[in-house]
This record gives C-alpha cells, structure tokens and sequence, in this order.
C-alpha cells in the first residue's frame, strides 16, 4: 500500500493541440468577462477558424499548470459579489468517504493538498441558483460567459443560408445573454456550477445551444488509480468532454473526486448513491436516507455540479422490469430496486425529493434525474417501466421547479432507430422541455468492442431530434474500463455526432468548420485538413502511414489515386477549364438536351470543334497561366 | 523487380471465425442446392444461433484452399445446365492491360497460374442475365439460394411480433424462391453474378433483403501489392462483406484482378474507367470508346460481376460541378468531365450505353450506375449537378431494363442528416425501385480519421430508409489506403451499420442475434457474449484488458462494477426475488400510487413490513433456492 500521505505525481497533457492557440474573447456587454477559445490558424489568406474549446487553461501555454494546487477560481468573484453566500465549516471528512469500512480492494489515495476547509453555501432562506436568479430577470456573468461561448463563428456565418430541420427547437441567430437567462428561467436550459466549484468555464445545456458530450471517468473496485483518472478528466476535456462524470466505485472515492474537482475546469457531475453504498459496505437494502443526505453534503461541499438521482425509480415500477431481457441495467437503478424490494418500501430518493432540491438550491447543483429503469438491450427499448419512469421525472422536474433548481433528465441506453425519436417527444412532453441528456442510444446489441460506433450512431439521430448532452461511451462499453486511448475515441465519437446533429438541426454556425475543411481538402492544403479536424494527431498519422515524406503534405495528390488518378485535382482542372472558356456556352448547348433543330446542331458542332482546338492549341493543359 | 513468372505466395486467413461452425443448409425445395451459413453455438441449453456467411470457403476446415488454383465453381453447373452459353478464345491479354505502356512505378505481378483460355459468353440471341430468367418466370438455382441464405433466422423468429418503420419496404415474413424471382425480374433486387465468375455464392441486393455491404480493395499507383490485396479480400469477407470491389489503378491490375476474382466467393465490381486510363497512359482526354469497349470486354472475360459506369455525368451538368466547394471528387467523374470538356462532346459512356448493356446481357453484368456528380462535402449535398445526374440514371435504368440488365444505382457521399433522406426518396421515383447502394454517406466533414464513424452514422440511416448496399469507409478515408486492421474496422462498423438499419426496418429475423447476445449479456456468459458479437476476437480482448483471469469470463460481475456493484447482478436477483415473493402484491400496493384510504395504507402497511421480515428471515438473501 503506498504511503497516502507522500505528494501524488500526476502527469497531464498540456500545451495547445496542435495548429491552433488558445484566445480569450471579451464579452461584447463589456463586462470585462474573457471567454476562452480555440483558434486555428490557416494557410495563405483563409481566415482563422475559432471553435468552441473545453480544455481549460491546460492549453494555455502561458498558464501555470499545477495539479497539487488545483485550478484558479473563475468564477469566485462572481459568486461573492452576489452577497447571498456564507462560508462554514465543513463536514468532516469520515474514513468511510474514502471507503474504508469495505474490505481492503486497493492502495490508497493522497489527500488533496489544498482541499478546502470553509466552503461555501446559499446564506439562510437564499437560492444561489442560476435558474433563481434568471427567474428574477437577472443576466449573471455566467449566463454572459455562455453567450459569448456559444455565439462562436455566428458572425462569420452571418451571410450563411440557414437550413436544416430543428423539430421545434428554437436556435437564434445570434445567442444573447438574455437569451441565455430566458431559456434558464424557464427551465429549457441548465448551467451547472455549484458555487464550491469555481474553477469552472460556464457551460449551458440545452436544446437551444450547441449539443453538448460528457465523458465518463472514474475508479472501480477493481482497477484504476487517481493518477489515471485526473489524466483522464484532462484528455477528456482536451478533446472536447463538455462535462465529466466521476462514476468512482470502491475505495478513495472522496479524495479521487477532490483532486478532479479540483482540477477540472468542467462541470463535475456524480451518482451519489455509489458512494453511499460503499459506505454501507455494498449492501443496497442498508441505505438511509440520513447517509444519503450526509453523502449529498459531502459532495455538494467538493463541489459537485451535478448529481444523478435515481429517484423515478418507485416500488410499483420495479416489477414492471422483471418481465425484460435485460431487468435494470443503471447501477444506481438496480440499487435502488433492491432497496425498494427489501424493505417494501417506496423509494427513499422519491420521499425525500423535495429535501434534495433544497440542497440542491443551497449550493447550485443541478440535477440530472437518472433513469434507472433505462433499457438495457433494444429489446426492453421503449417499454412501460422505462415510461413510467419518464412520466415520474417530469413530475419531479416541477417539483425541482418550484425550488428554482436546474434539472436534466437522462435517457437510454439500448434503443433500435426506429423507437429513438419517440424518446425524444415523450421527454419533451413529459418533462416540460428540460434538457434531455442520454446515454447513446446503442441502436443494436451485437457490436461489443465497437458500442461507441452502434451508439455514435443513436447519439447523433437523438441529438438532432433534440437531446441537449451526449453522453460517451468507449470501444469498452460492456467489456471493460476504458484507458486513455479509448477516452479519446469515445470523446472524438460523440464530438463528431453532436456536431452532426448541429448541422441537421441547423444550427447558424456549424457549418462553418465543415466548409473550411472541405475547402482545404479540395485545394490540397493537408496541414490545414489535419488542423481543422476534431482530431489533428490521428489525421496526420494515417496520412503518413502511406506518404510520410514531407512533400507529400503539400502534394496535389494522395495515397489513394496516385498524381494521375486524383478526383480532386482532375475537378480543379475542371473548374479552371470552365471558368477559362466561358462555361456558359456549355450550358446554351441545347443539343446535349436533345431538343435542338438541324441547324443549332450543327452550329454547336462547330462550336465544340472550336472549344477542341482551342484546347489542343493550349497544349492539352487544363491549368492555364493568367492572360 | 520481382521475377513475374515465380509462385506467388499469397497468406490468407482461413478457419471458423471463433465459437462457430460452418454449415451447409439444403434448400427446402429439396432442389440439392446448399448453402454455406455459420451457426453460432452456445453454452447450456441456449439454442444454436444461425448467422449470414459471406466467408465462403475459407472458414470451412474441410475446404481445400490453394491461392493458386483458386476456388472451386459453385454455380459451373447450374450455368452450364441452362444451355444458352458457349465457350470462346479469350481476347489476348495485352502488355497495356497491366499498365506497362504508362512510366515504370512498381514490381511486377505474376500471372496467374490458372487462367480461363475458353470463357464464356452468351450464345448469339441469347441473354443469360438472372432479370432475363425471372422475368421469363424461371427460378434459377441462384434465386433459391438467396431465398434459403436470406431466409436464416425466420422460422426461429416466426413468434417474434414485428414492428420497424420500413418506409415503404415490402419485407415478406418469409423468402420464396418465388419472391426472390418476382423482385429480381422488376428490378427490385439484383444478384451480381457474372457466368464467368461461377465461384461466387449467390446474393441479392434490393431494398426488401437484408442490408448488404460492400469493401473496397485495390492496389494504388503509389502503394499496394497483389498478395496484399487478396489477404484483404478474404479478410474482407470473413468479417462480412457481402461484394468486394476492385478499385486498382496503376500497374497490373488486370493480373491483380485475376488473383482477386479467382479466389472471391462474393461478387467481384469494378470501375472499368481506371483501367481504360491507365491504357491511354492517364491521359484522360485521349480515352475513346474503342478502348473502353475492350477493356469491358477484357473484364467481363475474367469474370466482374458488376461494373460501375458513369453514364450519368453528361457534359450540361459538368459546369454545375464548378460552383461547389469540393467540385467533382468521383474519380471516375472527374476523368470523364475532363473527356467531355476537351473534347466539347457527350459523354461516350452515354452516347454508347446500349452497347453497354449489350456486353452486360452476354456475360450477365450488372449495372452499378455511378454517381460521378456525388457530393464531396456537405456544401454540395443535395445540389442541382447531383439531382441532375441521378434523373439521368433513372432514365439510363430504364434502358438497361429494356435488354434485361440488372441494375442498381449509386449515391452519395458527403450528405448532413437532414438530407439523407430526400436522397433516398429522389432515387426511388427517379429510378424506378432499382437498388440503391451508397457510399456513407458521412454526415460531417470534420472528422478525417474518423470517417468510418461520421459515415457509419449517414449509413444506418439511409439504409433504413431503404438502400440495398452500403459501401464501407475506413478510417483512413481522404488520408491513406486502407491497410489490413482499417478493412476490418471498416467491415465491421458496416456490418452494424446494416443491421440497425434492418432492425429498425422492422425485418422479422434481424432481432433473433441481438436478442440472443443481450441474453447471454445478462446472464453473464461472456464466452457467449463475445462470440455472438461482430467482431469475438476484439470483444474478449478488450474484456481481457482489464479482466485476464479465466475465472472472469464465468464470474458473475465485470470489470466495470466489480462484484458489488453489478447491475445485471442485483437486476438477476431482483428479477428472482420478485418472483419468489410474487411480484402481484406490489402492484396491488395502490398506496404507492397515492390513492389509497387509510384503511387501506395501514393494510398494506402490515403487508410490507411482513414482506421485508420474510426477506430478514431468509438470510437477506435473494438468491433463494427452489423450495
């Protein structure tokens, strides 16, 4: 067992990704709020593109990186100056947080050396929710920050022809922060950031705004470390992980969430009946509500952002899965099925609901209400336990409502493409528009080692139905623990389908990067391809698999046609050829209509003689210099 | 350079793919026809599970596989049996058939050992295409295998309640040899099958059959061998691909073809356009018909079984190209827009098409009409140059269908979400039903290296919708050739990408696979789970990576969870718990509904507290034994 107390070595990935630099940009309210960003810098004359960036200061060279000191606090000037916080002393840390009543799994974890002795709290009889203050028509420079963030490229795009089909979502064309506060307020839209959380970038989850992924992370009772995970969080937000969840199992769960937190400039989000389970030594039907409760502080202290509360899951809905396939997949759900069938019992999260989201509103921290009864396998898709849960989240989201707390509400899971889309509508119905937040859908079973890809493929059909945040899953879904590579695959999955989903929905501004990718591909410029992809690093390394000399980055040719065969470079040809010699007699040639007399036809035989020998007179060459 | 005239070692992969056997299924017309399947076997009890095979004999341990004899001929017979053919002297093959007469840029290929002197043809007046026979009412051996292959899993899955949206699909519940006959001859479906390739197993493409999908293959000008590309075909197949095409360019395709086509159970296509180039040195504008005659000629010796032509890009609709952002990216489109514009005339493959099909009725060929106008961006999705071209190939399917040729028709390409589907619609009316076959398409431009995902995505959907075939894309797509692992990636993520698009089109045996691995999933057989899925080799391995011990591939838990927090496991025993404890008393339990008397609540108070001391008393177990 290592010594727990000696400094912890944790190596992150640091430095811009490469091709681009990281840009601060003012809010145009003047504020004074800077908003990070992502530029890349092309060649020749093509404008930068500016992308929407998750990373945080870690790709910042000119930022101080130190994972033993934790991130700078953002936002804690805002939250003070709003004079309804107090801090307190907080709950002391109990050995059964780190899980030390269950048997001995694995070393143990160092404290986090900065961990904070006085957090904060909503002072008594205030809500420090951002759904509070937007409710009392106040913009915050949270709901700025998200604006500014989410306006990205739109002014570029002004003159852009919007398409698409949105299904009713509503995506201005150019994102205000009192758009931001209206959609808080009414609950169409959540910013997760408990006030014990500073270090976050304001992030908004909604269906009016860029569909946002999460990644998962965490230790399990049988593998992983904190070294591993931190890394983790940071290479999940490097590559575009807008939220991180700490599913930690097993021991050290308490100090591997601080060090995350700590260091995360995401919002953190958690199942806390994991670790209330753990300190019942595992066993489900041991569970109170006073050690959920004390867990809730406990982690609303940490700064927790989100938490998932598995509180649809009620007694008369259980038996309803035992008909399935696969009975109750979500691990908080199956323990909450046990506890409910244990005692006979209606669910102690459902009873106490209302006790929650006073928490909830002390610290901001929103809910995201966990389906527990989610399909587990295309065959229990869409089925009555996992509407009747549905039906039972909306209703706790006005619950929630009534206390100004932010809500999401999760979804599946396993679900074949042709029930995806009833999801959406029944969610929307149901939950009276609160962002929907689903895991996947996988839309076949048969695809173990590939669940990213069968997932990808739900993820991006409900996303662009409407579903707010995506939430990844890794080439190891059903199998095993996901390491780094397999973080970064899931995240570049989900990236690209929630940017497809984007782009169907029509969204003003997502094409942009898309039109100076394909741009650059025609015109061979494969750095700037490379630059512009979710991915540079792998782009450039496939590449160079097959040409790695350094010519054949500039090279008007591929691997795959050779110099002779290339489309891309024939069509260049082309368009020259036909901007050269005035297309417009092509298109007046009738004849290739079949509808021409006699005489037009033979006019434009002789027309396309001439064109022919105009065209063996230049020499055969379809570049030609300027005249 | 290689001595061309040694033996040429060729490894391939042979052997059952893990956990399954090949069998020989006869046809229930007892006509003698067998055909090869692959039956899955489990654990326990748990019935067989029969999957579609397009391994052919290579995964047959009593299959005797010798590269350079190539593989013996299935359909010979039934060919021969129909009496309507005569065997010929082959055109000679000249230096130019192998590229010698462009500049020196590999090694050479030997020949192969086993080449056919005498192929065969159509006897003069004949026409011996499969639409030919079924629109004279005729079912061929062919048609019954397909209707046997295609059939595999109904009768499993007769109680199986259908649902799906099929958009219009007319999926039957069973596949007669009748049926198979009746959608061939109103071309519907094809089966590619060229009389001078008798080694294939027969198969259907059409949108009321399983989902197909096709890989590419292909020496390039700069990269690639022969030994390579066959290993690549036979890999190909052995993880699903139902056509594989040969998309050679540079030196030695047509020995390269030879080797590939000789040892191909599936069909075989081709663009015959890259060969035809490579003989006039790669000048486009000096292709002429007579070259291209003899180059179909030449191919439908060897045996193609279906050859893409882009009879579709006709010179109106090449200035259309100029606008775009990525122009005309076919290469096959592009060399014959370059012929058009130097010569300022219709396109010779338009102007000659009947004589096309001509060739294609003699040796039974089929049309892959090619969309040589596809987009190669979002930005061009959908525009007036691709419309353009497809009208074109609706009218160009009529005149195939006039002299019997089967037909099917390529799409696109680069499409975002909200477009696929008018693309499939827009085929339907304009190409009377014929099959669709699509490449992707990718729904987003941003994801270079990633390619097989965002077209992964574009796929499941369109097949849905209702095209027949989808042509894979691996991750090396606009960056490199793909190598061995990226076929197999590639493959796979088709393969799923099909399925889903059969389960949601509601085809009745789709579920039977799906079904099965959820089962073994829950009930925790990994060896099951592994071997069920597409891909057992990644699946076990990924399992092994943070699980290796033996024990765990029987342990009743996962690396994910560990043994305490499994969700399958707490679901199993709250599945039997309720069962024990009769699962009615809870649903009786309306209290939990909140409309109960207080008469009523105390009564079922007691009942639980009674319930939960039952449980108490038992240990607190619930695994119980049977009593």
């Amino acid at each position: 067992m290592a010594d727990i107390n000696s400094p912890v070595e944790i190596g992150v990935t640091t430095g811009p990704i490469r091709g681009s630099r990281k840009v601060y940009v003012g809010a145009r309210t003047g504020s004074g709020v800077r908003v990070a960003m992502r530029e890349i810098d092309l060649e020749g004359d093509e404008p930068s593109v500016r992308v929407y960036d998750t990373s945080g200061p870690y790709t910042d060279p000119d930022a101080n990186i130190d994972i033993n000191a934790g991130l700078p606090g953002l936002r804690s000037d805002w939250i003070h100056a709003r004079g309804d916080v107090e801090q307190y002393d907080a709950r002391e840390v109990k050995p059964e947080d780190n899980g030390q009543l269950g048997p001995d799994r694995s070393g143990g974890v160092a404290q986090f050396p900065n961990v904070v002795k006085r957090p904060l709290r909503a002072k008594a009889g205030m809500n420090v929710t951002q759904m509070h203050y937007a409710r009392k028509g106040i913009i915050t420079p949270e709901m700025e920050y998200v604006a500014e963030r989410e306006n990205l490229g739109r002014e570029l795009a002004k003159d852009h022809v919007r398409d698409g089909e949105s299904w009713g979502a509503e995506i201005p064309d150019v994102i205000t922060p009192e758009f931001v506060r209206s959609e808080v307020a009414r609950g169409r839209a959540i910013i997760p950031n408990n006030i014990n959380h500073p270090e976050t970038e304001p992030m908004a989850i909604g269906r009016n705004f860029l569909v946002k992924i999460n990644a998962n992370i965490g230790n399990s009772a049988v593998a992983s470390d904190v070294a591993t995970e931190v890394d983790k969080m940071v290479w999940a937000t490097r590559w575009g992980a807008d939220t991180i969840m700490d599913l930690s199992t097993g021991r050290n769960i308490h100090d591997t969430r601080e060090w995350i937190i700590r260091n995360s400039a995401v919002p953190v989000g958690t199942v806390p009946i994991y670790q209330a389970l753990e300190k019942v030594g595992g066993v489900a039907e041991d569970l109170t509500w006073d050690i959920f409760r004390d867990t809730l502080i406990e982690q609303a202290e940490q700064g927790v952002d989100y938490f998932t509360i598995h509180a649809g899951v009620r007694l008369p809905f259980v038996p309803m899965a035992a008909k399935r396939v696969t009975g109750i997949v979500s691990r908080g759900g199956s323990i909450m099925a046990k506890w409910c069938l244990a005692h006979h019992k209606e669910s102690f999260l459902y009873e106490h609901f209302d006790e929650i989201s006073e928490i909830c509103a002390a610290y901001d921290i929103a809910y995201s209400l966990g389906d527990g009864l989610r399909p587990g396998s295309i065959a229990d898709a869409n089925d009555e336990a996992q509407f009747a849960e549905l039906y039972t989240l909306g209703e706790l989201t006005k619950r929630a409502w009534a206390q100004n707390v932010q809500v999401m509400i999760e979804g599946p899971g396993h679900v074949p493409m042709h029930k995806i889309k009833e999801n959406m509508e029944k969610q929307l119905e149901a939950c009276g528009e609160a962002p929907f937040y689903t895991l996947g859908p996988l839309v076949t079973d048969i695809a173990p080692g590939y669940d990213h890809i069968t997932s990808g493929i739900g993820a991006a059909q409900i996303g662009w139905y409407g579903t707010a945040m995506l939430c990844y899953v890794t080439p190891k879904e059903h199998l095993g623990l996901p390491d780094r590579d397999d973080v970064k695959v899931g995240v570049v999955t989900y990236k690209l389908a929630a940017h497809a989903a984007d782009l169907a929905k029509g969204h003003p501004a997502a094409k942009v990067r898309d039109d100076a990718l394909s741009k650059a591909r025609f015109e061979f410029r494969w750095r700037d391809q490379f630059n512009l992809s979710l991915d540079p690093e792998t782009a450039e390394d496939y590449h160079d698999q097959t040409l790695p000399a350094e010519g054949a980055k500039t090279a008007h040719f591929c691997s795959m046609c050779g110099p002779k065969f290339c489309s891309m470079k024939i069509s260049q040809e082309v368009r020259e050829f036909a901007a050269k010699q005035n297309s417009d007699s092509y298109l007046a040639n009738e004849d290739l209509k079949g509808e021409n007399s006699p005489q037009e036809r033979a006019q434009n035989e002789a027309g396309m003689e001439e064109m022919s020998r105009v065209y063996e007179e230049k020499g055969k060459k379809l570049y030609l210099p300027e005249e």
